[in-house]
């Protein structure tokens, strides 16, 4: 038997989901992935994550961790070996912590309401999708990484939202990448790493997904 | 001068504000407090909270920091003398973490919507605010404190809303410390430490603010 049993409750198209598979591949942690349904609850996720219902969560050895940052948080905390994903000064970590904050507030619910959107509230959803990742286009600057040189936590927790942009700019009729080129040449510099690649559904299969959410809840 | 220069930006009557004096306090630190005017925001708070715009912040030797949770923590990595307000321990900053996140996700909103609303809608809010009260109440279980003997994160991050229960008892007509008598009795608890008492104002002066907001606004 392993020492370290690790299982993740999973949901493939979820952001969420993807930060913890990141995170973990980071450290060069194996772990099993269980997929939950989508629209039925295992009795595992009710047991694990009693408050929330929700996934991602982290089972390491038996105790669970729930809310995707938190989750991050810990894999980086309990296997500290490197590559670490927080910086270790005081100050840099919580500008890290704040814009995974920022990303958690903004990014989902815009994206969200962008591909299931119609009419006036979509442009306006639009416009708030595009404020907000050219407002994180500005603190990424001319680095390579949020943090710097190297890959880190801000990239964990905005980079699976980047799987959902062909969604996003396919229903939405707008261009991410003229709107935010840096950000868009970010991504595909994440994308390099085989800890992004293998954690990222295809946009494809994204968008499929959508389509059939979208016919499912007749929008 | 001093060799560390700590100004914090507040409002007295935020709860957020509250965490931020009640961790320095825990630490032993003297910060210089600068109130913020109710709907006129300072130059100063437009310049080290662009994106919010929102206090607290935390200003350490020039440098912001924002979000009230994001603060403790870089107050308890900066000043990593005892107490520790988080546990050492992965699993258990987890859980910390986890709780300290839930109480930010519901408890101000509901507390809010009770002591603003009417009718169908506060009464609502009225069993969502227990609700959550009671998730806390079962979590907090027979301890003294949320991590157990010791004065925390989570205790920081939730007893400035107590400050509130007196706005939230009159103008829901409602008693939480009968639907929650070991809250009540953790929060009087927290109240005998002087960083609590001397960071969280008197719940009549909220209850004068809370008629004098009402009145503003119309409701």
């Amino acid at each position: 038997m392993a020492e370290t049993n690790v299982v993740v409750l999973d949901f493939w198209p979820s952001s969420y989901g993807m930060r913890v598979k990141i995170a973990l591949a980071e450290k060069g942690i194996s772990y099993e992935c269980k997929q939950e349904e989508f629209q039925a609850k295992s009795s595992l996720l009710l047991e694990m994550n009693p408050v929330h219902k929700m996934i991602p969560v982290l089972i390491h050895n038996g105790k669970p961790i729930s809310e995707s940052l938190n989750i991050v948080q810990y894999i980086d905390e309990a296997w500290n070996h490197k590559p670490s994903l927080l910086p270790s000064h005081p100050y840099k970590r919580s500008q890290a912590r704040f814009w995974g904050d920022y990303i958690d507030k903004n990014v989902y619910n815009a994206v969200k309401r962008v591909w299931t959107g119609k009419g006036k509230e979509e442009e306006e959803w639009k416009k708030q999708l595009i404020e907000c990742l050219k407002t994180l286009e500005d603190e990424l600057g001319d680095k390579a990484y949020f943090g710097g040189e190297d890959f880190g936590y801000v990239d964990v927790a905005l980079v699976p939202f980047t799987s959902w942009f062909y969604t996003v700019e396919t229903c939405g009729k707008l261009s991410i990448e003229e709107e935010c080129p840096k950000l868009v040449a970010w991504a595909k510099r994440c994308m390099q790493k085989e800890s992004v690649a293998t954690s990222l559904p295809h946009p494809h299969q994204i968008y499929a997904f959508a389509l059939q959410y979208k016919h499912s809840h007749g929008l």
